[in-house]
């Protein structure tokens, strides 16, 4: 596993010296401070058919503080920079709301002017450092929301508040273990013993396969995104990819779950500009489908009326090339378009409540998956 | 603490039970079956002054079978009844979305009819039947949604899944232990060793003291009901507080940041069923406050604009009488509508990351707190 060594992935305190030393040297040249970064409009998010994930493309675009346009924002950017530093020196964390209120509070109480005013100032500078110096925000001790559970046959060693913690993801019961922000820093994950990992949507399906003592019998790791996955959950899936370990989707057959579904697998349009470092092309959909009603009778009474959001949901899937090449998903979403019906995963337990593991064996050992 | 052997809280099989022979005794007896539950309708929930709760009055009501509006719902709940029964009998959990579709599923594939149709047929039978045998639905083995995390020194035995697995909640490192659906059956803490429970309304304040070993260096339990807090949650603070912890909320100064907090202290409407085992009437609010501007001058430059949704709350507020009783939340909730400002508990952070935790310690030492 890449940074498998509980040390920080990447030295972020010295690409931010870096940076800051080269808008010195333009000051100290007498030319115009500046620095590049890669573009994050619409135009320049792409879909990267070699490596299966959205990305951003060529199209640079240079930030200058001899501007008039752009000098406030220049300035914004290097206090940004300076307050990264300053908590990466202090080896402390915080959010990007936590932050925004340093900022703005940085000229100190007896100056009336603000830096910053709004936290949607603050936000896109953070993303402009992220790509112009290549380090993710939670390499600069920015925690993104955290969300996601996992358990199975997996330790991990938190080397936190100075202390070197092991979490043995198998011992931790009804609870699970709960996903962190950042599993790239200071983390290690050691003796990873899985045959797959399963990834399921909803918290209440993870608990049921949990109390069953599903990833135990069948040796695999159980993550609940707890709904749309977080960055940390997303980062982690891929982390778990890389080690050859399959990855398998249990999502609702309605527009919420193919978007996390799709999000997992390629990435975001926002989060395009760390695309391939978060999103896991080899997930395959394991289920539920409208195709499942075929193989299992009893949910043909289960079927939910689709709402107008999971119907345009399907017709824009059903545009996008990345989707519309895969005839399996062509078929899925008409299904849907067509019956005007939908399907949760939480059907499954209907016949008993233990069933959700059986159909989940059956479609694992038939291959039964979508792309 | 109560039920603190790690066994079932209420033996609701036998209940359930008692619940059906009373039924059939009906039936043989050649009288119309019957059962009493309590309202739960707005009217007879009130303010429980003695209590400090928002509970149920003593407006009972009879559900009968033979009465034609009644009669389906009759049969419904004897469904619910038998289903919790059969969960029981077999050991494993749901939820109430699970509940559902065994519900619809049970008359088999053949059957046109069904015994439900939507989710809001079964949800409110449910709770009849909670409050007719006096048994909380986590203890018919039906979860509600979890959420919240707990860091501290607080070891527990969860007895799941055939196991009795221990989770020491002072080694759970940046992620925390996470807080169960179900905090009374099967599960045990001991050695609980603290000050006081602080509560903190959002999980990014959460990790930023628990990063700087807030929870350690205090002796406190430390925990985020990461925004509303849950059944399971506000379960939990109850029990925590029968140890007799003081506990203390720290939440955002704005409608959700009150809401969060009169909540943990009185229950809420819907939950006034179950008021005296969820609510905490001993807890105090430590912060932020509006108040707070007159000793932390530099919160001044860092107040947003309050909503309308924050003004109309504050208003509503004042309308309380159990709100509007305490002289130091009418001051508070005044100077939100006069200066239409609010504060966010991040705001802390402004100054220096760890200031919260200094903000923390000189509230509880001198007592600053709202009742």
């Amino acid at each position: 596993m890449k940074n498998n060594k509980g040390e920080r992935q990447v030295d972020a305190k010295k690409k931010l010296e870096e940076f800051g030393a080269s808008i010195l040297n333009d000051i100290e040249k007498g030319t115009d401070p500046k620095f590049r970064t890669i573009s994050r409009s619409r135009s320049n998010v792409h879909y990267d058919a070699k490596n299966g994930v959205l990305a951003l493309g060529q199209k640079e675009e240079e930030r200058n503080f001899v501007n008039v346009a752009q000098a406030k924002r220049f300035m914004q950017t290097m206090a940004v920079a300076a307050k990264c530093h300053k908590f990466l020196s202090e080896n402390l964390h915080t959010t990007i709301r936590g932050l925004f209120y340093q900022l703005k509070y940085s000229l100190g109480e007896d100056v009336d002017e603000n830096i910053f005013n709004e936290q949607s100032e603050s936000n896109p500078l953070i993303e402009d450092l992220e790509v112009s110096i290549n380090v993710k925000r939670e390499s600069l001790n920015l925690n993104a929301n955290r969300k996601g559970i996992l358990a199975g046959n997996l330790r991990v060693l938190d080397n936190f508040g100075g202390e070197r913690i092991e979490i043995d993801a198998s011992k931790q019961g009804r609870s699970g273990w709960s996903i962190p922000s950042d599993v790239d820093n200071d983390i290690e994950f050691v003796d990873v013993k899985a045959k797959y990992v399963l990834v399921v949507e909803k918290d209440a399906v993870w608990q049921r396969l949990n109390e069953d003592g599903f990833w135990k019998k069948e040796n695999i790791i159980l993550i609940s995104p707890q709904g749309q996955a977080s960055r940390g959950a997303r980062r982690l899936i891929r982390k778990l990819a890389d080690l050859d370990l399959p990855v398998y989707v249990f999502n609702d057959a309605d527009a919420w779950g193919w978007y996390i579904y799709w999000t997992i697998k390629t990435g975001s349009i926002n989060l395009a500009y760390i695309g391939s470092d978060i999103a896991t092309p080899e997930a395959r959909f394991l289920g539920v489908t409208m195709k499942d009603i075929e193989t299992y009778d009893f949910l043909k009474k289960l079927v939910m009326k689709a709402s107008d959001v999971d119907i345009k949901r399907a017709q824009e899937m059903l545009q996008y090339p990345w989707i519309s090449r895969h005839k399996e998903w062509v078929e899925e979403l008409n299904k849907v378009i067509k019956t005007k019906t939908k399907l949760e995963e939480d059907t499954l337990q209907a016949p008993k409540l233990t069933f959700v593991g059986d159909y989940i064996r059956e479609k694992v050992k038939n291959k039964d998956l979508l792309p």
